[in-house]
Protein backbone atom coordinates (compact mmCIF):
# COMPACT_ATOMS: atom_id res chain seq x y z
CA UNK A 1 0.00 0.00 0.00
CA UNK A 2 1.29 3.47 -0.67
CA UNK A 3 0.92 6.19 1.33
CA UNK A 4 0.69 9.75 0.50
CA UNK A 5 2.87 10.90 3.33
CA UNK A 6 6.57 10.46 4.03
CA UNK A 7 6.21 11.46 7.81
CA UNK A 8 3.27 8.09 7.80
CA UNK A 9 5.34 5.80 5.38
CA UNK A 10 8.56 6.60 7.69
CA UNK A 11 6.53 5.79 10.96
CA UNK A 12 4.93 2.71 9.47
CA UNK A 13 8.33 0.94 8.48
CA UNK A 14 9.69 1.65 11.61
CA UNK A 15 6.70 0.19 13.55
CA UNK A 16 6.78 -2.69 11.27
CA UNK A 17 10.53 -3.55 12.20
CA UNK A 18 9.21 -4.33 15.41
CA UNK A 19 8.72 -8.33 15.93
CA UNK A 20 5.14 -9.48 15.44
CA UNK A 21 4.38 -6.54 13.59
CA UNK A 22 3.38 -5.82 9.59
CA UNK A 23 2.65 -3.30 7.71
CA UNK A 24 -0.84 -3.36 8.42
CA UNK A 25 -0.78 -3.69 12.04
CA UNK A 26 2.17 -0.48 11.70
CA UNK A 27 -0.33 1.59 9.60
CA UNK A 28 -2.88 0.73 12.32
CA UNK A 29 -0.80 1.57 15.30
CA UNK A 30 0.68 5.04 13.20
CA UNK A 31 -3.43 6.06 12.34
CA UNK A 32 -3.54 5.37 16.43
CA UNK A 33 -0.89 7.62 17.34
CA UNK A 34 -2.55 10.28 15.13
CA UNK A 35 -5.56 10.49 16.33
CA UNK A 36 -4.21 10.62 20.39
CA UNK A 37 -3.23 13.51 21.84
CA UNK A 38 0.01 14.80 20.76
CA UNK A 39 1.47 14.28 24.24
CA UNK A 40 0.89 10.39 23.70
CA UNK A 41 2.98 10.11 20.56
CA UNK A 42 5.93 12.37 22.36
CA UNK A 43 5.84 10.02 25.53
CA UNK A 44 5.82 7.04 23.23
CA UNK A 45 8.58 8.33 20.98
CA UNK A 46 10.61 9.78 24.02
CA UNK A 47 10.33 6.63 26.20
CA UNK A 48 11.92 4.29 23.36
CA UNK A 49 14.92 6.43 22.58
CA UNK A 50 15.34 7.02 26.25
CA UNK A 51 15.28 3.47 26.99
CA UNK A 52 17.74 2.79 24.70
CA UNK A 53 19.97 5.97 25.24
CA UNK A 54 19.65 4.85 29.08
CA UNK A 55 19.26 1.64 29.70
CA UNK A 56 23.38 -0.88 29.85
CA UNK A 57 24.02 -3.72 31.44
CA UNK A 58 25.70 -4.65 34.48
CA UNK A 59 29.02 -5.10 34.43
CA UNK A 60 28.78 -8.12 37.18
CA UNK A 61 25.72 -9.92 35.78
CA UNK A 62 24.20 -8.62 32.83
CA UNK A 63 21.14 -7.82 33.47
CA UNK A 64 19.64 -4.23 32.25
CA UNK A 65 20.73 -1.56 34.56
CA UNK A 66 20.77 2.30 34.61
CA UNK A 67 24.11 1.71 36.64
CA UNK A 68 27.07 0.55 36.33
CA UNK A 69 26.18 -1.83 38.77
CA UNK A 70 22.64 -3.37 39.02
CA UNK A 71 20.66 -3.06 42.22
CA UNK A 72 20.47 -6.82 42.37
CA UNK A 73 24.15 -6.61 42.51
CA UNK A 74 24.74 -3.94 44.44
CA UNK A 75 22.49 -4.97 47.03
CA UNK A 76 23.76 -5.46 50.62
CA UNK A 77 20.51 -7.28 51.42
CA UNK A 78 21.17 -9.87 48.64
CA UNK A 79 22.55 -13.62 49.25
CA UNK A 80 26.41 -13.06 47.50
CA UNK A 81 26.94 -16.71 47.39
CA UNK A 82 24.30 -17.63 45.19
CA UNK A 83 24.42 -16.65 41.54
CA UNK A 84 21.59 -18.01 39.24
CA UNK A 85 22.15 -18.32 35.82
CA UNK A 86 19.12 -17.38 33.70
CA UNK A 87 19.19 -17.25 29.87
CA UNK A 88 17.87 -13.61 29.50
CA UNK A 89 16.65 -10.10 31.71
CA UNK A 90 13.09 -11.40 31.29
CA UNK A 91 14.03 -14.65 33.39
CA UNK A 92 15.77 -12.17 36.12
CA UNK A 93 11.76 -10.61 36.34
CA UNK A 94 10.15 -13.91 36.44
CA UNK A 95 12.11 -15.29 38.90
CA UNK A 96 12.01 -12.03 41.02
CA UNK A 97 8.14 -11.98 40.40
CA UNK A 98 8.55 -15.19 42.59
CA UNK A 99 9.95 -13.35 45.59
CA UNK A 100 11.71 -17.13 46.16
CA UNK A 101 15.04 -16.00 45.74
CA UNK A 102 17.58 -13.64 46.94
CA UNK A 103 21.00 -14.32 45.64
CA UNK A 104 22.25 -13.03 42.75
CA UNK A 105 22.17 -13.80 39.03
CA UNK A 106 23.89 -14.25 35.84
CA UNK A 107 22.37 -12.78 32.77
CA UNK A 108 23.89 -15.76 29.76
CA UNK A 109 22.07 -13.49 27.07
CA UNK A 110 20.48 -16.65 25.34
CA UNK A 111 21.32 -20.44 24.79
CA UNK A 112 23.90 -22.30 23.21
CA UNK A 113 22.29 -23.48 19.67
CA UNK A 114 24.42 -24.69 16.45
CA UNK A 115 21.41 -24.45 14.53
CA UNK A 116 20.92 -20.42 15.44
CA UNK A 117 24.82 -20.25 15.26
CA UNK A 118 25.11 -19.49 19.11
CA UNK A 119 27.63 -20.80 20.52
CA UNK A 120 29.76 -20.41 23.91
CA UNK A 121 31.66 -17.28 22.59
CA UNK A 122 28.67 -15.36 22.17
CA UNK A 123 27.44 -15.81 25.17
CA UNK A 124 28.16 -14.76 29.00
CA UNK A 125 29.92 -17.73 29.94
CA UNK A 126 33.50 -16.66 30.57
CA UNK A 127 32.47 -14.23 32.60
CA UNK A 128 30.51 -16.47 34.62
CA UNK A 129 33.06 -18.46 35.29
CA UNK A 130 35.63 -15.70 36.22
CA UNK A 131 33.30 -14.63 38.39
CA UNK A 132 32.98 -17.98 40.35
CA UNK A 133 36.90 -18.27 40.39
CA UNK A 134 37.19 -14.65 42.15
CA UNK A 135 35.74 -15.81 44.98
CA UNK A 136 32.42 -16.17 47.48
CA UNK A 137 30.46 -17.91 45.29
CA UNK A 138 29.32 -21.05 46.93
CA UNK A 139 26.88 -22.66 44.65
CA UNK A 140 25.49 -21.81 41.08
CA UNK A 141 21.80 -22.40 40.07
CA UNK A 142 21.35 -23.27 36.41
CA UNK A 143 17.78 -22.03 35.60
CA UNK A 144 17.19 -22.43 31.88
CA UNK A 145 14.74 -23.50 30.17
CA UNK A 146 14.17 -27.50 29.81
CA UNK A 147 14.95 -27.76 26.17
CA UNK A 148 17.29 -29.28 23.87
CA UNK A 149 19.20 -25.64 23.84
CA UNK A 150 19.15 -25.71 27.99
CA UNK A 151 20.21 -28.84 28.18
CA UNK A 152 23.39 -28.49 26.14
CA UNK A 153 24.18 -24.99 27.58
CA UNK A 154 23.66 -26.79 31.45
CA UNK A 155 26.15 -29.15 30.46
CA UNK A 156 28.64 -27.40 28.83
CA UNK A 157 28.36 -24.85 31.84
CA UNK A 158 28.80 -27.87 34.60
CA UNK A 159 31.75 -28.67 32.74
CA UNK A 160 33.51 -25.23 32.26
CA UNK A 161 33.00 -25.43 36.25
CA UNK A 162 33.70 -28.11 37.49
CA UNK A 163 37.42 -27.78 37.92
CA UNK A 164 36.51 -24.28 40.08
CA UNK A 165 34.58 -27.05 42.78
CA UNK A 166 32.12 -24.91 42.96
CA UNK A 167 28.60 -26.73 44.14
CA UNK A 168 26.32 -26.66 41.15
CA UNK A 169 22.78 -27.65 41.01
CA UNK A 170 19.97 -27.01 38.42
CA UNK A 171 15.78 -26.39 38.91
CA UNK A 172 13.97 -29.34 39.86
CA UNK A 173 12.13 -30.90 36.76
CA UNK A 174 8.91 -32.47 37.47
CA UNK A 175 5.02 -32.26 37.07
CA UNK A 176 3.83 -28.33 37.24
CA UNK A 177 1.86 -27.54 39.83
CA UNK A 178 -1.64 -28.07 39.05
CA UNK A 179 -1.00 -30.01 36.18
CA UNK A 180 -2.71 -33.56 35.94
CA UNK A 181 -0.72 -36.86 35.48
CA UNK A 182 -2.96 -37.98 32.75
CA UNK A 183 -2.09 -34.60 30.77
CA UNK A 184 1.54 -34.84 31.65
CA UNK A 185 4.50 -35.88 29.18
CA UNK A 186 6.10 -39.33 29.90
CA UNK A 187 9.49 -37.58 29.77
CA UNK A 188 9.00 -35.41 32.74
CA UNK A 189 6.88 -38.06 34.73
CA UNK A 190 9.67 -40.44 33.87
CA UNK A 191 12.02 -37.62 35.25
CA UNK A 192 9.58 -36.82 38.46
CA UNK A 193 9.57 -40.31 39.39
CA UNK A 194 13.61 -40.50 39.03
CA UNK A 195 13.85 -37.14 41.11
CA UNK A 196 11.08 -37.97 43.62
CA UNK A 197 11.64 -36.53 47.06
CA UNK A 198 11.04 -37.65 50.72
CA UNK A 199 7.41 -36.73 51.57
CA UNK A 200 7.35 -34.02 54.47
CA UNK B 1 5.52 -7.55 36.50
CA UNK B 2 7.59 -5.56 38.28
CA UNK B 3 10.90 -3.53 36.62
CA UNK B 4 13.85 -2.53 37.82
CA UNK B 5 14.56 -0.04 35.91
CA UNK B 6 12.33 3.43 35.90
CA UNK B 7 13.10 3.44 32.02
CA UNK B 8 11.92 -0.07 31.01
CA UNK B 9 8.45 0.63 33.42
CA UNK B 10 8.18 3.75 31.39
CA UNK B 11 8.78 2.25 27.87
CA UNK B 12 6.79 -0.58 28.82
CA UNK B 13 4.19 1.16 29.90
CA UNK B 14 3.87 3.31 26.85
CA UNK B 15 4.09 0.57 24.50
CA UNK B 16 0.95 -1.28 26.27
CA UNK B 17 -0.98 2.14 25.58
CA UNK B 18 -1.29 1.01 21.79
CA UNK B 19 -4.32 -0.98 20.94
CA UNK B 20 -3.34 -4.63 20.80
CA UNK B 21 -0.68 -4.56 23.20
CA UNK B 22 -0.94 -5.38 26.62
CA UNK B 23 1.98 -5.47 29.26
CA UNK B 24 3.47 -9.08 28.38
CA UNK B 25 3.94 -7.83 24.78
CA UNK B 26 5.16 -4.38 25.33
CA UNK B 27 7.51 -5.67 27.70
CA UNK B 28 8.42 -7.89 24.37
CA UNK B 29 9.10 -5.21 22.36
CA UNK B 30 10.89 -3.05 24.66
CA UNK B 31 13.62 -6.29 24.82
CA UNK B 32 13.65 -6.06 21.55
CA UNK B 33 14.54 -2.87 20.83
CA UNK B 34 17.25 -3.07 23.86
CA UNK B 35 18.89 -6.19 21.76
CA UNK B 36 19.15 -3.67 18.34
CA UNK B 37 21.37 -0.95 17.32
CA UNK B 38 21.02 2.25 19.40
CA UNK B 39 19.93 3.54 15.53
CA UNK B 40 17.17 1.26 15.67
CA UNK B 41 15.43 2.63 18.36
CA UNK B 42 16.37 6.20 17.92
CA UNK B 43 14.52 5.89 14.24
CA UNK B 44 11.33 4.12 15.87
CA UNK B 45 10.87 6.73 18.94
CA UNK B 46 11.62 9.87 16.15
CA UNK B 47 9.46 8.68 13.69
CA UNK B 48 6.96 8.63 15.96
CA UNK B 49 7.55 11.84 17.39
CA UNK B 50 7.96 13.28 13.96
CA UNK B 51 4.71 11.73 12.73
CA UNK B 52 2.56 13.35 15.37
CA UNK B 53 4.00 16.87 14.92
CA UNK B 54 4.45 16.90 11.11
CA UNK B 55 1.24 15.91 10.16
CA UNK B 56 -1.88 17.56 10.05
CA UNK B 57 -5.28 17.50 8.76
CA UNK B 58 -6.20 19.06 5.09
CA UNK B 59 -8.36 21.94 5.19
CA UNK B 60 -10.42 20.90 2.20
CA UNK B 61 -11.00 17.04 2.55
CA UNK B 62 -9.38 16.31 6.51
CA UNK B 63 -7.76 13.57 5.09
CA UNK B 64 -3.77 13.28 6.67
CA UNK B 65 -1.58 15.87 5.05
CA UNK B 66 2.12 17.69 6.06
CA UNK B 67 0.69 20.66 4.11
CA UNK B 68 -2.48 22.75 4.39
CA UNK B 69 -4.28 21.25 1.54
CA UNK B 70 -3.07 17.56 0.92
CA UNK B 71 -1.72 16.89 -2.31
CA UNK B 72 -4.66 15.01 -4.00
CA UNK B 73 -7.07 18.44 -3.14
CA UNK B 74 -4.24 20.43 -4.57
CA UNK B 75 -3.48 18.23 -7.81
CA UNK B 76 -4.51 19.77 -11.31
CA UNK B 77 -5.01 16.45 -12.77
CA UNK B 78 -8.05 15.09 -10.09
CA UNK B 79 -11.84 15.64 -11.31
CA UNK B 80 -12.32 18.05 -8.86
CA UNK B 81 -16.23 18.06 -9.52
CA UNK B 82 -16.67 14.09 -7.97
CA UNK B 83 -16.14 14.02 -3.83
CA UNK B 84 -15.87 10.66 -2.65
CA UNK B 85 -16.77 10.22 0.92
CA UNK B 86 -15.23 7.75 2.81
CA UNK B 87 -15.24 7.06 6.91
CA UNK B 88 -11.43 7.93 7.68
CA UNK B 89 -7.97 8.50 6.22
CA UNK B 90 -7.13 4.69 5.78
CA UNK B 91 -10.18 4.34 3.30
CA UNK B 92 -8.91 6.84 1.37
CA UNK B 93 -5.60 5.21 0.91
CA UNK B 94 -7.52 1.88 -0.10
CA UNK B 95 -9.67 3.29 -2.67
CA UNK B 96 -6.35 5.28 -3.98
CA UNK B 97 -4.29 1.89 -4.56
CA UNK B 98 -7.54 0.78 -6.56
CA UNK B 99 -6.56 3.31 -9.42
CA UNK B 100 -10.03 3.32 -10.22
CA UNK B 101 -10.75 6.95 -8.59
CA UNK B 102 -9.58 9.90 -9.64
CA UNK B 103 -11.91 12.62 -8.25
CA UNK B 104 -11.45 14.31 -4.38
CA UNK B 105 -12.54 13.08 -1.08
CA UNK B 106 -13.75 13.82 1.71
CA UNK B 107 -13.08 12.44 5.10
CA UNK B 108 -15.92 12.09 7.83
CA UNK B 109 -13.67 11.23 11.01
CA UNK B 110 -15.97 8.09 11.47
CA UNK B 111 -19.45 7.03 11.22
CA UNK B 112 -22.57 8.05 13.44
CA UNK B 113 -23.14 4.97 15.65
CA UNK B 114 -25.36 6.23 18.74
CA UNK B 115 -24.03 3.51 20.85
CA UNK B 116 -20.50 5.17 20.76
CA UNK B 117 -21.76 8.38 21.35
CA UNK B 118 -20.90 9.56 17.79
CA UNK B 119 -23.30 11.89 16.04
CA UNK B 120 -23.33 13.94 13.09
CA UNK B 121 -21.73 16.92 14.96
CA UNK B 122 -18.74 14.67 15.54
CA UNK B 123 -18.21 14.32 11.92
CA UNK B 124 -16.85 16.33 9.01
CA UNK B 125 -20.74 16.54 7.80
CA UNK B 126 -21.04 20.35 7.95
CA UNK B 127 -17.78 20.91 5.97
CA UNK B 128 -18.92 18.38 3.23
CA UNK B 129 -22.28 20.49 3.25
CA UNK B 130 -20.05 23.57 3.01
CA UNK B 131 -18.18 22.15 0.24
CA UNK B 132 -21.24 21.19 -1.53
CA UNK B 133 -22.72 24.47 -1.60
CA UNK B 134 -19.39 26.30 -1.95
CA UNK B 135 -20.32 25.06 -6.15
CA UNK B 136 -18.55 22.88 -8.31
CA UNK B 137 -19.16 19.44 -7.21
CA UNK B 138 -21.88 17.88 -9.37
CA UNK B 139 -21.36 14.30 -7.39
CA UNK B 140 -21.01 13.09 -4.03
CA UNK B 141 -19.94 9.43 -3.58
CA UNK B 142 -21.27 7.86 -0.59
CA UNK B 143 -18.44 4.97 0.28
CA UNK B 144 -19.12 4.14 3.54
CA UNK B 145 -18.91 0.19 5.05
CA UNK B 146 -22.32 -1.64 4.48
CA UNK B 147 -22.97 -1.69 7.93
CA UNK B 148 -25.84 -0.49 10.22
CA UNK B 149 -23.66 2.93 11.11
CA UNK B 150 -22.58 3.14 7.56
CA UNK B 151 -26.20 2.86 6.51
CA UNK B 152 -27.50 5.57 8.92
CA UNK B 153 -24.61 8.34 8.24
CA UNK B 154 -25.52 7.49 4.05
CA UNK B 155 -29.31 8.21 4.34
CA UNK B 156 -28.25 11.23 6.90
CA UNK B 157 -25.73 12.79 4.53
CA UNK B 158 -28.07 11.95 1.69
CA UNK B 159 -30.88 14.02 3.87
CA UNK B 160 -28.44 17.00 4.57
CA UNK B 161 -27.46 17.36 0.51
CA UNK B 162 -30.69 16.74 -1.37
CA UNK B 163 -31.66 20.15 -1.11
CA UNK B 164 -28.44 21.36 -3.02
CA UNK B 165 -29.22 19.33 -5.51
CA UNK B 166 -25.93 17.56 -5.84
CA UNK B 167 -26.27 14.26 -7.55
CA UNK B 168 -26.05 11.19 -4.73
CA UNK B 169 -24.19 8.10 -5.60
CA UNK B 170 -23.07 4.96 -3.23
CA UNK B 171 -21.07 2.08 -3.89
CA UNK B 172 -22.32 -1.01 -5.51
CA UNK B 173 -23.88 -3.69 -3.05
CA UNK B 174 -23.69 -7.00 -4.09
CA UNK B 175 -21.53 -10.48 -4.58
CA UNK B 176 -17.97 -9.90 -3.80
CA UNK B 177 -15.73 -10.20 -7.10
CA UNK B 178 -14.77 -14.10 -6.16
CA UNK B 179 -17.25 -15.18 -4.10
CA UNK B 180 -19.28 -17.88 -4.35
CA UNK B 181 -23.66 -17.43 -4.82
CA UNK B 182 -23.47 -20.53 -1.84
CA UNK B 183 -21.44 -18.79 0.64
CA UNK B 184 -23.19 -15.43 0.56
CA UNK B 185 -25.37 -14.38 2.53
CA UNK B 186 -28.89 -13.54 1.66
CA UNK B 187 -29.59 -9.93 2.52
CA UNK B 188 -26.84 -9.25 0.25
CA UNK B 189 -28.04 -11.85 -2.44
CA UNK B 190 -31.29 -10.01 -2.36
CA UNK B 191 -29.46 -6.45 -2.52
CA UNK B 192 -27.59 -7.94 -6.21
CA UNK B 193 -31.00 -8.43 -7.24
CA UNK B 194 -32.83 -5.55 -6.86
CA UNK B 195 -29.68 -3.79 -8.13
CA UNK B 196 -29.18 -6.24 -10.98
CA UNK B 197 -27.55 -4.30 -14.31
CA UNK B 198 -27.68 -5.17 -17.87
CA UNK B 199 -24.89 -7.43 -18.64
CA UNK B 200 -22.55 -6.40 -20.99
Amino acid sequence: MEFSSILLEGAVTELARLPGVGRKTALRLALHLLRQDAGAAEALGNAIINLRRGIRYCSVCHNISETEVCPICASELRDRSTVCVVENVKDVMIFENTGQYTGLYHVLGGLISPVDGIGPGNLQIDSLVERVRAGGVDEVILALSATMEGDTTNFYIYRRLRETGVRVTQLARGVSVGNEIEYTDEVTLGRSLLDRVDYK
